[in-house]
């Protein structure tokens, strides 16, 4: 059974654990729209097929796969990855997916956001966005979780991150952004944020790197490492394009205390060394409705991009110079973790990276 | 994980379980198409949504629910019955669904069946049924569940009944039917049930009751009510147009030894008083490739299409004079049941009853 709650996680003691924290699961949903991902979406599937391979060395992976899809899905991925058919306006379960809470007995619930496709109306990238706004409470429902909606109230998982101890990092520029919750002030937001997660203090970064796709969401900008430690991207290169967003970043987290009163201890982590940028004569369709790609488009390629999955985190790799490098400096962050690369070029010319097309299911343990 | 067996489930040590050993969980399938069921389906998805009701009282339902109607089932549908995205062409789970075996330990495994729409090309009931086809894999997938194929050999979970201990009940109207494995004979066919279903013993009755329908489903006609006993249609009507193939049925049946060398005991079970008929200006869309539907057709409503679940035996209700009676005679067939009739007049309209919409998972414990 999954009941529709109408209370909230923190009045029913659960709370966000940080992604570094033991996980039962992890959901992907397989790309396939025409006027997202370039030439039919098969270069994202095998982006998408090889991210499901490397996560399932660690952690169980559900791909959500449309009707149409099933089966070119079940073909081309290992049997060890589960498919559960279920129809998706596009293949980013971080932001339409459910935001998993779980209470000092290893129960697990899921907080279902409302999604309107990065902006609704007033700047959202794809309309329309019904099936995307169904997926939190299809996969509730599918694992049996009792679930809360916050009816009204907008957002995606990508624009939170926390440290399972009270604290949660976000952005001004998507949280306070027009076109999620234009009536709802900052503090009535940190007031949402604090009974659905159950955050007692929330550190805002004024901007993220891409204004015009997600507005600003944290997850390519800094996470949290551990409790008391964070990571931020850094460049020394003036002439990059995420160089001043950087460099605030990291000012503002390193002057940032926590839920506990602690000083955040920041790590840098690259930018590429070269810009990931849309690549002339991409086969992408063009609809009505549909925020248009063209070529010479700047692409969200981050490092920071990564996902932490029992014992390992997952990091995009984009046929650039600082590929390496990023591994090294992650490895430093995580020294007790397998840190594993995955080609993710296609999936940054779709608009995100690991982080954005997985969502963690945390849980009684680890496979 | 869900791997697909390259060998047989009595290789395995695997065997199909009778109704009446103990279910995990029930599957349906939400009924919705225009030119099956009248009225858009509205008053079958209510007769349905009463079906799972009544099932739920003893064991957890699965409800499979295209993207289409997945809002509008779960606004009818109560909470304890979950809820999944699943395309179909149809409703009739017992016959496109997987039919599980256990073994000894209690595993759980998948039959995956051929599905052809009772007879392809030759005498199918609508063109296509490719998404029928792709269910009892999806099932299996969903609930982690190990399966078998069975490439080209065509059979529905409808036309079989047995009795757990070695025994199969079937009928030559339906498993020699040119529609379904034109190329193989008999003996064939008992191997096939053999292997796949650690049978030992196929008692076969020549016909059903709806050649142009299933093409004469034992499960309209006769069943086990536990071992060495088994329940069969009757009247004494020889005005009754299932009379024949009800008196014709009982002969055989007490003739016939089982598995175990018994001699069956034979339970009466009445048809209905007034034979059920599709009414006169039902709204049914016609559509090219779908068996069409005519005011005046007779309908298959046979009491006998009950499904039996962990203490309970779920019967159709028929508006029928004779309705009283068939739960009198069930209760006697099964005393330390709860005997529990649904109304379900709709559901017959569009083809078959409780047990063609139902298909049980055997398991490790009732609910």
């Amino acid at each position: 059974m999954s009941r529709n709650l109408a209370t909230t996680p923190r009045a029913d003691g659960f709370r966000m654990p940080a992604e570094f924290e033991p996980q039962e699961q992890v959901f992907m949903i397989w790309p396939e729209r025409p006027d997202n991902w370039r030439d039919g979406g098969k270069p994202a599937q095998r982006a998408y097929a090889d991210v499901a391979k490397a996560i399932a060395r660690y952690t169980p992976v559900t791909m959500l796969v449309s009707a149409g899809q099933y089966e070119n899905a079940r073909a081309r991925l290992p049997r060890e990855i589960r498919i559960v058919e279920m129809s998706s306006n596009d293949a980013w379960v971080r932001d339409c997916g459910p935001t998993f809470v779980i209470n000092g007995e290893g129960e697990t619930r899921a907080v279902c956001w409302e999604f309107n496709a990065w902006g609704g109306l007033y700047d959202g990238l794809y309309f329309p966005w019904d099936s995307d706004n169904l997926i939190a409470k299809k996969i509730a429902e599918l694992e049996r979780t009792d679930y809360y909606e916050t009816p009204g109230f907008v957002l995606e998982g990508g624009s939170i991150h926390v440290d399972g101890e009270g604290t949660l990092l976000t952005t001004e520029m998507c949280l306070l952004s027009p076109g999620r919750n234009p009536g709802m002030t900052r503090s009535h937001i940190e007031e949402k944020l604090a009974e659905y997660l159950s955050i007692d203090k929330v550190i805002w970064l004024t901007d993220g790197i891409d204004p015009e796709e997600t507005n600003g969401h944290i997850d390519d900008v800094a996470c949290f490492v551990r409790p008391g430690e964070v990571a931020c991207i850094w460049t020394d290169d003036e002439a990059d394009p995420f160089h001043e967003v950087a460099r605030k970043s990291y000012e503002t987290l390193s002057r940032a205390t926590d839920a506990k009163g602690r000083t955040l201890k920041v790590h840098k982590l690259t930018t590429t060394k070269v810009p990931v940028t849309l690549g002339a004569g991409f086969a992408i369709d063009e609809i009505e409705g549909t925020a248009p790609r063209t070529a010479g488009d700047l692409c969200i390629a981050s490092y920071m991009n990564f996902l932490i999955t029992n014992g390992a985190v997952i990091v995009p790799q984009y046929e650039d110079e600082h590929d390496a490098l990023a591994l090294t400096q992650i490895k430093a962050m995580f020294p007790d973790y397998d840190v594993v690369g995955v080609p993710t070029r296609e999936v940054a010319y779709g608009g995100g990276n690991i982080h954005c097309i997985t969502q963690q299911q945390p849980g009684r343990s680890a496979r």
